[in-house]
């Protein structure tokens, strides 16, 4: 599949780096950069343990860089930051997709410190600390960019977030509790807003993303394919603009309540 | 001063319980209840150390109950809850106010691990923990009430929350960055709605209050005095019914956006 509904001229992002992408969104979404008519030079996918799936793509894919990252371990986040610099070789990272994530299946009753914890530190502070440890790259990304206003193909930080954050909707609430996982997702709607205020006259844009109810190891319940929605997230992608950062949007293109 | 604005007919509380009472909104909230035409049979002003203030009221009101609780301790809120349990003599407990709160004068750059692990622990997991070892007193004094709907003087749960969990509103972002409080609120929220939806049908209120901008340790810029603002909040709390279960109220009686 090809992903033909974003037209080369719109679209063009030099260099990408996906978190938690050893399956799920996050590989779907390396997956539709790489069938890209013209793809990123350099696709940074990370995963917090180095597996097969995306090594076998890195030997078809030269474009295609796999490392080892902990989104919960500031010094992992150091060790990668410094190799995806010297991967660039001068040139700035255009876009951050914070994808990597985690869900405890928990209800109001089991809850308690340790999984309130370790969601936070992962969905949360994750988020946080990429950004701070790759704002320097995003920067000199802006500055290298001759394009005016905000886009993902210029400078950008996207945080995947969930309609699970909403605090408005509180969806399906009687299918799962989770509210570690909910707390989680609505606080890194805040990080979203707090990066989007705080960078955007550095030419940087930050967006969180509702990827919809999608079949993963996390999504068991979910309508959409990995396939479906990650073609659907890259349309989304290759239409950000200064309009919508600090939104909430939906892969169907959809702003949705805070 | 007396909370004459609220009438003796409209507000009757038998039971409430107060964290984070030593000083600022907490210790405002225990003198309005204290001076109330109609007091709580048990005022329980809870704190993380035991510190004079409390005591010498307590000297003076012998339904003032002052005990230690660190929200951030399970042990330490079990053993509070056994010794509120022993007070109440087989009554259910009223109202919980979760008050206890902090926050780190922090930016985007400086926020790390440590400050978002303690601020969420501290304004977000503790209410939940709370709220979890006090349900079976909050669920005694609904089935206790002879009262239809939900109200404060039957069974409630109130989260003090602030205007800066707004992620509609980021407020004063000039001013204060301070991520991991607003964070923390943000997902404070959260719980509130989470609470909300849990245990309405266990006739159990839930609301999250901003308490406006205090003159307090943590607002040091604000506008209104803790008396004022807590004459304010007692007339709302007052007021509270299912239409306001899980929703923002501030202390204005203005609904504020997520």
């Amino acid at each position: 599949m090809s992903c033909s509904s974003v037209k080369k001229t719109e679209f063009t992002v030099k260099s990408v780096l996906v978190t938690g992408s050893n399956r799920g969104i996050g590989l779907g979404l390396v997956k539709r950069f790489l069938e890209l008519p013209n793809p990123p030079e350099w696709i940074f996918a990370t995963t917090r343990e180095l597996a097969g799936c995306q090594s076998k793509l890195a030997l078809k894919h030269p474009n295609l860089v796999v490392l080892e990252l902990d989104v919960t371990d500031p010094n992992s986040i150091k060790a990668a930051a410094k190799r995806v610099e010297a991967h660039l070789q001068g040139h700035g990272l255009n876009l951050l997709i914070n994808n990597a994530g985690m869900l405890r299946v928990t209800t109001m009753e089991n809850e308690n410190v340790e999984t309130m914890a370790i969601v936070y530190l992962t969905n949360t502070v994750g988020p946080l600390l990429m950004s701070q440890e790759f704002l320097p790259l995003l920067k000199k990304a802006a500055q290298q960019s001759t394009q005016t206003g905000l886009s993902c193909s210029k400078a950008a930080i996207l945080n995947m977030s969930s309609i699970a954050a909403s605090i408005e909707v509180v969806p399906l609430w009687e299918l799962r509790k989770t509210p570690s996982y909910r707390c989680s997702k609505a606080a890194l709607n805040m990080i979203t807003r707090c990066l989007s205020l705080e960078y955007k006259d550095c030419g940087i844009l930050c967006t969180s993303i509702h990827p919809g109810w999608v079949k993963t190891r996390m999504g068991t319940e979910a309508v959409g394919t990995v396939e479906e929605t990650t073609q659907a997230i890259l349309k989304i992608i290759s239409t950000l603009s200064e309009k919508e950062n600090g939104s909430f949007m939906g892969w169907d293109g959809k702003i949705y309540p805070w």
